[in-house]
């Protein structure tokens, strides 16, 4: 272990990975499969084999803000595909297929990123028909996909869908995964599932990248794995997360204004909230840093056409306690600010009149 | 630990690296440090944070492979610079300067990537004062050099020299080390020294590529550095690869045909054999491996011009008496073909003057 170790992975934690994938419903032969740093790496690994500068890739919009650094340090084209975040609508959430659809007309895209479970920063997930629709799609217009499935273990309510690779039967699908959303982020260690033919040339790129990934990360997850560790410590994240945003919600729907909505996630780690056009997550956050609430800005997760109005709620770190506190802070700001407007509105009416 | 990490490197691993570097004479600020998953990703990330396809990089030729297959993939074109092997020759010992210098002459070239302590694959070791020339020439034609330091504290005999980034004045130097030779290859930890706004773009490229360094591993290498078991651990290998270099030295001597040279290294893991010209290392090789002994054939290690009559001896794995056998079944062989070519040289004579 302590001395250099194979390309694709340390051999005891491939072979735990794919009992404990098999059981989930998954077989896989050793050469479907290569150990990553995790999808950060697994993506750039992606870009390295595959892409060249001047390339498209497809994304949606908003994303993960992870990929588009790496797909913009490869001076990669990202088109974006807008997402459906209405989860209260019945039907179509995530990923706009006609969208997509239309992009794939009008470009020649390399792959299509995307995560179909518990999508960062939404939260939406894809439901069956559209799943089936999209690769369809993929397989007509030739296109690979690359699908993040990096949170689909952390469903925390409602009924589980197959992913795409699961779905798949052409070979198109390169599913990334990991280790960090599951057990220890800390611990930079994940994987990557696909035709043999990619993993051997994912594995080549991933040699001369940094010749493995670190054997101490690998050996200590292996050991986790086959000690039933990891499926018994995921079952009790479910149990905490689901709290967390069930106490996410019951605070947002008791403290929010009625302008605001928000996304009703089955799992994942956070919830997207939409505020009333004309006001700026960014400039909030600085009023509620102050008073110990953090959130991410909405606009830091758009490829293009950023929504200032639009930011991420995390429930997955903080007890609930805390979460009820904050969102109630944040809820009160957010109704002083509505107020703020509604009489700068009515000040302001007779100096613009006057302007006229 | 076993949260997400800083990019730069996990901070307790990099305090611990300061002190041990001030002990060995090199004063820098947290600022001029990176931590990477090893050399192999610090050559990845200064590709990527300062190279783009159909820039120029000044090699040593041969050279370590895993540099070449970065560059390679990344399209950066490849500028050969021999390298002096013979190490019995008083002087210059290691990168070609004049050589350098035409290269630099014709050519617009982004970075210098050279090893002056106990080269991959030749051993050799840049005397001072080639080592302050090359500094003069890259700061001459403003030509940033990459100095590989992996083996450097691996001298075991002679005087140690200072580092190119040691004997530096204007910021022209990134230094890339390792813990994998001086302590467990199969943990990916290394470093990067640099000038500060270098080390801040290699920071923003690390987190793109991978997030941060495995954290298991970099705490558990801080512990073993802040416990002194680093520097017991060091002491202890130099004296046992003393050992085994002397081993193979003397096996060399004892053994070897007198047309075959070989360098002497100062320190490294590994010597490098010149067999006459047309002697074919990887023939070798093939009848060798049979008899349970293996080397690297020296072609693998060429950007141009391979020469495959040269061939790298390890001799840091193995232990004195498996060394001394290795060489003294390699001579064997070699003596062999000796005369098979001596033979066939007298044979062949009449039929070739035959055919005049």
């Amino acid at each position: 272990m302590l001395q250099l170790g194979a390309s694709d992975g340390y051999e005891p934690l491939k072979r735990v990975l794919i009992e404990f994938l098999r059981a989930e419903g998954l077989h896989l032969r050793s050469e479907q499969l290569l150990i990553t740093d995790g999808c950060q790496q697994a993506i750039d690994l992606v870009c390295k084999a595959f892409l060249r500068p001047g390339d498209s890739v497809a994304l949606e919009n908003p994303t993960y803000p992870g990929a588009v650094a790496i797909f913009a340090g490869a001076r990669v084209r990202m088109l974006a595909v807008g997402v459906e975040t209405d989860s209260r609508r019945i039907g179509h959430v995530g990923m706009d297929l006609d969208a997509l659809e239309s992009v794939l007309l009008q470009n020649r895209v390399k792959f299509i990123f995307v995560t179909p479970d518990f999508h960062n920063p939404t939260g939406t997930m894809l439901p069956l028909a559209e799943r089936r629709r999209l690769l369809e799609i993929a397989s007509h217009y030739q296109v690979p996909i690359i699908e993040d499935s990096i949170y689909a273990r952390l469903r925390l309510r409602g009924t589980a869908l197959p992913s795409l690779k699961a779905l798949d039967k052409s070979g198109n699908v390169i599913q990334i995964d990991s280790f960090s959303k599951i057990a220890f982020p800390g611990l930079r260690v994940g994987w990557c599932i696909g035709p043999e033919n990619a993993i051997e040339r994912l594995r080549l790129v991933k040699q001369s990248t940094d010749l493995h990934t670190d054997q101490l990360a690998q050996a200590t997850l292996a050991e986790f794995v086959r000690r039933g560790y990891l499926a018994r410590h995921i079952a009790k994240m479910k149990k905490v997360y689901r709290g967390r945003l069930e106490a996410m919600e019951a605070a947002l729907e008791k403290h929010m204004p009625k302008e605001a909505t928000w996304t009703r996630p089955e799992g994942g780690m956070s919830v997207w909230v939409t505020l009333p056009p004309g006001f700026d997550a960014g400039e909030l956050l600085i009023h509620l840093r102050e008073r110990g609430v953090l959130f991410v800005p909405g606009r830091y997760f758009y490829l293009q056409n950023p929504q200032p109005n639009t930011l991420r709620l995390g429930f997955a770190a903080l007890d609930e306690k805390k979460i009820a506190r904050g969102v109630q802070t944040f809820s009160e700001l957010l109704k002083v600010e509505f107020q703020k407007r509604q009489r700068g509105a009515r000040s302001e009416l007779p100096s613009r009149v006057a302007l006229i």
